[in-house]
């Protein structure tokens, strides 16, 4: 979506609704809810990671895909990314304020889907045992 | 993924770990965050709907979209199908138990963003000004 569009939304002063399908809340939720953004989200939720940290800590993410989820999460307020004036430069990834607000909801949702798998697991094996 | 190697790893009682790339938690919450799903359950908190009815209610679908997004997350286990045996057949849909838990912590993720979103607009603002 081109700024001027999401400009023009936010100054008409209504009311946000992720349902909407041109309403920027949908856009930011997409954000937040990636796969790679939830869980970087929720990694930079334990503290502060250089990029290669972080790379390990989030199993399986691509540098590229990593760099683009930091980008879009840096975009939407969410995460700080700060170069200290070392050479090499060093670096580093935080939450901010807001983002620390998104990554407790977030942490929230992962904890149940972690705990409450073992259900989830049986439902899948029903379902397929179904389908066959 | 297999059903087999989730069956494998759900049966060593590993604790279930997002953050590992092969952890079965992780394909689950990508069915629960995906852009699509995410809108999907937290549409259902408001009922039982039928599928033109949500259709309507997530705002933007396709009708192909929408039919693979109920599939998963009815063999998740958050969603329950249930076709009338009236003719022709009135099939409708609804959260199950496990359904409304994530549902409640989705739409926490979703009332915060909606509720800062003038915020991020701003971010998004000054970052879109410092990169031209």
């Amino acid at each position: 979506m081109a700024t001027e569009s999401i400009q023009a939304i936010a100054d008409e002063d209504l009311p946000y609704d992720v349902f909407a399908r041109n309403c920027p809340s949908r856009h930011v939720l997409k954000d937040v809810t990636h796969a790679w953004g939830s869980l970087t989200l929720a990694a930079l939720q334990e503290g502060t990671f250089r990029f290669n940290e972080l790379r390990r800590r989030v199993d399986g993410v691509s540098e590229k895909m990593l760099s683009q989820t930091l980008h879009a999460l840096e975009r939407d307020g969410l995460v700080h990314r700060e170069a200290q004036p070392t050479n090499p430069p060093r670096v580093e990834y935080r939450l901010t304020d807001l983002g620390r607000e998104v990554a407790e909801r977030l942490r929230a949702l992962i904890e149940l889907v972690e705990g409450q798998l073992p259900q989830m697991l049986d439902a899948q094996r029903a379902y397929d045992a179904r389908e066959v």
